[in-house]
């Protein structure tokens, strides 16, 4: 028996706000239709911030609305920023949320403007307004922040305490691409001492070429759901120097290569990678996506 | 404790021959010397072999001979496919050659235009000539080969027997960058197990960006010795569809983040990346090295 990994594309929410031009709706589901079509089933799909912020997500309804009518046999998310975004993700029928928060203070108000005192106390209204709603918590700078540096392991287990009691699932993130295995499987191990009960996903930038190796080393320490986006587009517009996440068409050759189960197939996820790329050309690309498209030839 | 990890630069051999121009000398030595200076303590410099073969290292004998007056706390290599280059490189006061050899014999006749008892037979006259060279064996297309896919671990393991009696490390080679974390343990643990004397390396291609992981997976295991390009160069003129090496810098980031000991300096040996870019502009380089130089300012 094969290993399952849950591969989540995160890239329609995380690699469309990062770009300069806005992706119009048909475009955008068009890539989304060649990402399930490849065998992925769990996706991020928007955010459901405000269209002044993050123009590029001025479509969220009619993204998500569009993607549930088409698929029921895919695990939608959306990103919230507040009970607003939840409240709209709600009534556009995505029943799975993510809400950020920064594990550094000065990031969690760089990022959406919030002590770290007003964001527990805005995910408890969440909470409160809808039982029902599977909350992931998206936990950013969890290996390191662009103005605090990196945080000690004992910090994120410590901050984690009031919100595992509000949320069905906490994803660690790599916000700006800084850690390292070492301190991905000690960060994962406590995290799973303190909170056995809790599903962790993990979501890393590949900044320094260490998405492939600390994703890996939190599925070796039990995580079985992952994030990447295709193309490794994304970052973050308020963490100076984040880049790209780690690439799902080099995340899903590696682990389809080691014997992982993903459901995913390379090949189709490649022809739709090399689609994006022809209809996004100001997408910040990794450079492993060409190479990968140079050599897939060659065995 | 640290751990001390020596790593291996093979740019100046594997990243040079491959670039469509011919580097002058003095830009050779000047790169060399740079990174040095950051700290590397173990380099392949060039190559003993038919300049019309390789025109490119057509200066071998001058490149080793500037290195080893200059420094004599280097270790320096060169990559010799005969008799013929071992007496040269011998004669120009190298100490230690690489001699390769592909577990693929497809692509040891693409490669160096022989079948394996000519391999074998070569390196028996090599060692029979000269007692004293350390001969390191490069066992190219351990982990796949271009022409005949992957081999079982024990073809690698049966296939190095006559070797391990002629040579004093064997390094195994991903030529085409086809190797996974799973394939890498097992494929060491192995080689340990069936010849527990001889010290490994490694060289791994980072065509589908496992550069890293696999490099990582074999230190791991307990290899201590690994290769790497500055700026990610290399790939393989006989090998359709390989690309560059990892990337140095990439390495040695991860590596003094783990906490393991390189004794390079990432901000020099990033400085001669830089310059390298400036001096080779044809090189194939990856797109850590960009990535990483953009990121360095945040933590």
């Amino acid at each position: 028996m094969k290993q399952v990994v849950d591969v989540y594309e995160v890239g329609p929410r995380d690699g469309f706000q990062n770009l300069r031009d806005y992706v119009p709706v048909n475009e955008k589901l068009r890539i989304i239709d060649g990402i399930i079509q490849a065998g992925v089933r769990h996706m991020q799909v928007t955010s459901f911030v405000s269209p002044k912020a993050i123009p590029q997500m001025r479509d969220a309804r009619e993204v998500a609305e569009a993607c549930l009518a088409r698929y029921d046999d895919v695990d939608f998310l959306a990103l919230v920023p507040n009970l607003r975004g939840a409240q709209l993700a709600w009534e556009s029928g995505i029943r799975k949320v993510s809400y950020v928060v920064s594990l550094s203070e000065s990031h969690n108000r760089a990022n959406i403007n919030r002590t770290h005192a007003e964001s527990l106390a805005e995910l408890r209204k969440i909470r409160e307004d809808n039982p029902d709603l599977h909350i992931c918590l998206d936990l950013a700078t969890t290996f390191g922040c662009p103005f605090e540096g990196k945080l000690p392991v004992e910090a994120a287990v410590a901050f984690a305490a009031p919100y595992a009691e509000l949320v069905q699932e906490i994803d660690l993130c790599d916000t700006i691409g800084v850690a390292n295995p070492r301190q991905v499987r000690e960060t994962i191990r406590a995290m799973q001492e303190a909170y056995p009960q809790m599903p962790l996903q993990v979501h890393i930038h590949d900044t320094r070429n260490m998405g492939m190796v600390n994703t890996l080393a939190a599925i070796e320490c039990g995580v079985t759901a992952v994030q990447s986006t295709l193309g490794g587009l994304g970052g973050c517009p308020f963490a100076p120097g984040a880049s790209g996440n780690l690439a799902t068409e080099d995340l899903v050759y590696m682990l389809n290569d080691i014997g992982y189960d993903t459901g995913i197939d390379f090949g189709k996820l490649l022809e739709v990678s090399r689609y994006q790329k022809e209809a996004i050309p100001d997408g910040i690309f990794s450079g492993h996506q060409m190479r990968i498209s140079r050599s897939t030839s060659c065995g």
